[in-house]
């Protein structure tokens, strides 16, 4: 994918949809890749993302220790990807290996970009206060990338156990809402 | 919509995908809709949903002193009604009214479900420690009803401005994942 800079004012548009996502991390030589989906944006600009990582995953402790991390955002060529990396543990394995994706240097964190996705979002910790009670992290998006080429991303939705919705049909009206 | 009791350990499925919502609230013998998509879930039972309803709107009001609030998932047949609450305010309009929308009893919240909408999640507010910072309300799902006739439901998906991805295709892999 072709990213360039994009507007962090404009960073919702990508989010809001509730795409699932994929975050990379890391810390002391190694690098993670861990699927998620309960996420949510919580602020326009500067832009803070919301997202629930449990405590299971190793990608936790990496985050917790980097306060960094990159929020990948797949299209759906990527399907087995992301339900294979969401079914196997960083702790035995490299992901980024694993999975055939290229890691990009970030701009700002230490973690690395995935080459494959279409939007990329370098990510700091923001606020950990719900951390202990909900594994709920606040993070502030601090520069985006994206391929503005690809208009209507055919993002992935997950539904639950595998079964995704992939986003279909565009409906555009005229609206005051931002 | 003929809507039947659903399992609450399978909400979490319904909201995951990031569908917008219509958030119904009721206080005073008054009613209220809002157009959310700032939403989250962050545990799987009892499903507890993070949303940001900001001070500005009408039912941020009605949701504090009530501390309870329906969440409505509506499909593309209702778009035009999504746009329409999304810009108007409860302040000086009976949105029910306006926008041609039944309001029907809950069974555990005084706010009201959405006829209209495929499924409705009774809600009470849980947690309130990130409103005042966030504008973040951490609700609980006690009750949730569902047209299951409907298996693949044309959900709504903001990419900002009055543009909304359908949820079209679905794509379903193998996996361990919930």
């Amino acid at each position: 994918m072709k990213k360039s800079a994009f507007p962090l004012a404009k960073v919702y548009g990508l989010l809001e949809p509730g795409p699932v996502v994929l975050v990379s991390t890391a810390h002391k030589g190694k690098t993670n890749i861990m699927t998620m989906s309960w996420h949510t944006m919580m602020e326009f600009e500067p832009p803070l993302v919301g997202c629930v990582i449990s405590g299971r995953n190793a990608s936790f402790d990496m985050l917790r220790k980097s306060r960094e991390c990159v929020i990948n955002i797949p299209t759906q060529e990527l399907a087995k990807q992301v339900v294979g990396i969401g079914n196997c543990s960083g702790r035995e394995i490299d992901k980024f290996a694993r999975f055939g994706l290229t890691p990009v240097t970030a701009s700002q964190v230490r973690a690395p970009l995935i080459g494959e996705c279409y939007a990329s979002l370098e990510c700091r910790v923001a606020d950990t206060r719900l951390v202990n009670r909900y594994n709920f992290f606040i993070l502030e998006v601090v520069q985006a990338w994206a391929d503005t080429a690809i208009k209507h991303p055919q993002t992935l939705h997950h539904r639950g156990k595998g079964v995704f919705s992939v986003a279909g049909e565009t409906v555009k009206l005229r609206s005051r809402m931002k």
